[in-house]
């Protein structure tokens, strides 16, 4: 798992990068049972939609599932980013977005870096998000929506909502998103579980709910540059992580071996 | 504009049929001008969404608009479904669905039949709708989904949902939705306004939010059987009518004529 040249210009310019089916199926089921399983803990980092029942997220799963764990040192995630910042990261943010069938609510349009300058003050973006996909992403279950380069724009004036969904987020207004769709379109990546799409975190995203049958749960890495940590200590530790230490990536088959090693009696 | 046998086939058994671009461009345009003052009319049967201001679905709006007085009796709308009922038919519902960019809100799982039958004693399901897309419909301004071949499994048991929208519906619980898709799958019919696309009054579809800042302004045709009409007068005349006159069509180019006299000194 290497980037090539033509694929970091293409980040560079574009914002964005999909990878089809970098995890195979097996994995990507293995992740889907551990990801069932954090959503029905009992637990402060496990966020519920508006209805207080549906899960919505899971923050810092790689601290207390074994299978997030692995995948939060995986190197298929871990050495593209490597690449594209230009050096050793640490995880800033870690999340499972479950998107559930029928109540997974909207993410507003936002971008990432600018909470995190605004609440963590992380220096500079050099950090950014790479997503797996556990299920398929289709047109009917609440895929992503990316406006290409508009993460040259730098960080964009926002508001802080705290009434449409039941998470805080800093989003931005209807006109600029207007104009910056006017400049660079829409894009919308969709593939099999197992696939995996890296942004910038300056690149305006948002997500539709999902009214389908079918879920939609995405694994988000956040990671920054370790000359770049945060200064500000204001959100949770499971928020905003303040274990700085490089990220040493597992062998390419460490999912594997889990499944492996958990099939033994 | 006539149904070929194998259309009315198709209909007949996946209860739905897309008719891409029955309507040229200029025919489209002129429509938007005319949705965009109806929806900015103090009436009201122009309602609005939950935020009170954008306007959500303006109906009967061919009692008070010209373009869209034409538009019910337009013979590309009008004949097929003639033809698909198998014989004259009234206007039972008419409506202009705005899903406006970033405030359109969602329409839950429904039949359209359920409702009529439940709140307007409707004998039979000999009704259907007939859309006419005003603005392009893509993957991200809230398409309409549908379940092919629902309308097989006749009324399906409904809740009536007064709080998820400002308008209230009789939906369908997701239990029963995850089996429908299962059987029939999804389909979501897109494409360039002036397209249309007729539906079964049995068949369930929903339509999500839009986050675009892409408006999706439909039309709604609900043409009835003039042996069919409503025996409860519950609603409001301006939501299911009572003045049930056969429909006879215009001339094929009547949006056009009204062009040409408007644009006459």
């Amino acid at each position: 798992m290497h980037l090539t040249n033509e694929q970091l210009d293409t980040f560079e310019r574009e914002g964005w990068l999909f990878l089809p089916e970098v995890f195979n199926r097996q994995e990507a089921k293995g992740l889907r049972a551990d990801a069932r399983q954090v959503f029905a803990l009992d637990r402060v980092e496990v966020v519920r939609e508006k209805d207080q029942k549906t899960a919505r997220t899971a923050f810092a799963a790689h601290t207390y599932n074994d299978g997030f764990r692995r995948v939060g040192r995986h190197p298929r995630l871990i050495n593209p980013v490597m690449q594209a910042l230009g050096g050793p990261v640490y995880m800033h943010q870690y999340k499972v977005n479950a998107k559930a069938a029928f109540n997974g609510d909207v993410w507003q349009w936002h971008q990432d870096y600018g909470t995190w300058a605004r609440d963590d003050l992380m220096p500079e973006p050099r950090a950014m998000n790479i997503a797996l996909f556990l299920d398929d992403v289709t047109e009917f279950n609440g895929a992503l929506l990316f406006i290409p380069r508009s993460h040259q724009a730098g960080v964009i004036e926002a508001g802080h909502d705290v009434s449409t969904t039941s998470y805080p987020l800093w989003t931005i207004d209807n006109r600029t998103i207007a104009r910056l769709v006017e400049e660079g379109g829409l894009v919308s990546p969709k593939g099999p579980g197992g696939s995996v799409v890296l942004f910038h975190s300056n690149l305006v995203h948002a997500s539709p709910s999902n009214m389908s049958p079918f879920d939609r749960t995405i694994v988000y890495l956040s990671l920054c540059h370790v000359d770049n940590r945060i200064r500000q200590f204001k959100r949770p530790e499971w928020i905003a992580h303040r274990d700085f230490t490089p990220i040493v990536p597992l062998a390419d088959d460490c999912l594997r071996t889990r499944q492996a090693e958990d099939s033994q009696p």
